[in-house]
């Protein structure tokens, strides 16, 4: 495994690695989540590509940069056995001085974790357009678990022409059904506890569904008094949307993305099922 | 020489095309100014690909994408002799229902011709990246006519880490001095003899500069006169501007460019040059 911190070393290099290259993009802070997806590349490319950069353009002012979790050996040591390139740009480099070239993916970005997180997808989509850009991969690997990202991406590279397939991942979850997640780890044992809401509330809905129930106010109203009914959480949504237009629904009829975002705490939490 | 008119039919040929490849976008009608690029490309090239595409997401809802100037068999034989590909895509692969996906380069697009039509770089930047996805061209050869847009293409290939070179070229002129452009074409005789006026002014901003003239506002003023004078002229901007980063100079000491937007009739045309 070789790691690589800058464009012109990745770029050097770029021409002498076998095709085809599986890419995973990550903030670092690795957990089982990650490693499927890296896995995944593994099992698919003959050269697995992997990025470790906090991309300070998809945080928001108040959010959690500054204090979002790094641990570059440990990060490096998981990595050892599936991984050939790990690439680790600095945000002096990614972002010069006047940087001011972004990719905006309209409409499914005004909703849900977009209509929150104001600058969050633009951020999103100009890395990873950046990404792709230098490590010029076959393939890049996505986890179904921040579904809305995942959607963007696809969109982006469908629309944009861009040379290379987005593959999306399984959400991988502890034994408790929790998501796995970098920001668990900000989370005290008590709202660790309370943090398994989140999947028992996509567990009931997919339940109501597989019961026959197709009105997605009563899913939605159902899953919001599961929620309510923990002390330590507070909702921030709770979506039952079409899964591509990302559009509220009445009726589900086609395949429909149940997705929610909750507080634990001051720990900001999502998750998410696919119906039909 | 071959036609390639859909995404699928350039991809399929990708690979076996000699790099470096060397790409021309144009939206047709094709004048010496193309060729000078085309020919250029043919020099530092091992494969030649032209593009044809009326771009509609550059025009604003007043300007002439209908009656944009179109002869596609013209075009096709003044390729002939220097062009190994030629793709001409259509706007409905191009713009598929429900297409939001849109690269923006900020703040050089404030002003000058970003600041006259809205929109417009948006269209340039998103269309030049979905040719460069699909093309994957070595180099584009792009003309210093349009000073504005060579920045903009320049800044987004480097600060989005596109992995190909931009190549600025001469601004190619008729006798008079007139800068081709498939625009002329909308001139009728008295206006095509009043439209020299651009380019004599733009030779004024030369000889002042020559002549040790450093006052912005002095070189504009009398550039404004002289085409002033002229009565089928109509001024939309003349400026004299950082050459870097197009703000307003009042002194020159760095480069600087010098460019004007001038009706005549009902034809919008454009001119520049570079002092320093």
């Amino acid at each position: 495994m070789k790691t690589v911190e800058t464009i012109a070393g990745y770029r050097e290099i770029r021409s002498q690695l076998y095709e085809p290259i599986g890419f995973v993009p990550t903030m670092g802070y690795l957990h089982e989540g990650h490693l499927s997806l890296v896995k995944r590349a593994r099992e698919e490319n003959r050269t697995v590509v992997v990025s470790i950069f906090v991309n300070p353009t998809q945080f928001g002012p108040d959010e959690d940069l500054k204090n979002y979790p790094r641990d570059k050996q440990r990060d490096l040591y998981m990595l050892e056995s599936y991984t050939d390139i790990v690439f680790l740009p600095s945000a002096e480099e990614f972002y010069t001085s006047g940087y001011n070239s972004w990719v905006d993916i309209e409409g499914i970005t005004d909703v849900l974790e977009g209509a929150r997180r104001p600058g969050h997808f633009r951020g999103v989509a100009t890395v990873c357009t950046k990404l792709f850009n230098i490590v010029q991969p076959t393939r890049a690997y996505f986890a179904q678990k921040d579904a809305q990202q995942l959607l963007v991406i696809k969109k982006m590279v469908r629309e944009l022409n861009m040379p290379l397939e987005i593959v999306a991942c399984p959400t991988i979850r502890e034994q408790d059904g929790l998501a796995m997640s970098s920001r668990n780890t900000y989370l005290n044992q008590e709202q660790r506890q309370a943090a398994k809401v989140l999947y028992k509330a996509l567990k009931l809905s997919e339940e109501l569904y597989s019961d026959g129930e197709r009105d997605a106010n009563t899913i939605r109203r159902r899953m919001t008094e599961l929620i309510e009914a923990e002390p330590l959480a507070e909702i921030d949504y709770v979506s039952v949307a079409n899964a591509e237009s990302l559009q509220e629904l009445d009726k589900i009829s086609d395949k429909a993305l149940v997705s929610l975002a909750v507080n634990i705490g001051r720990t900001r939490l999502i998750d998410n099922v696919v119906l039909g």
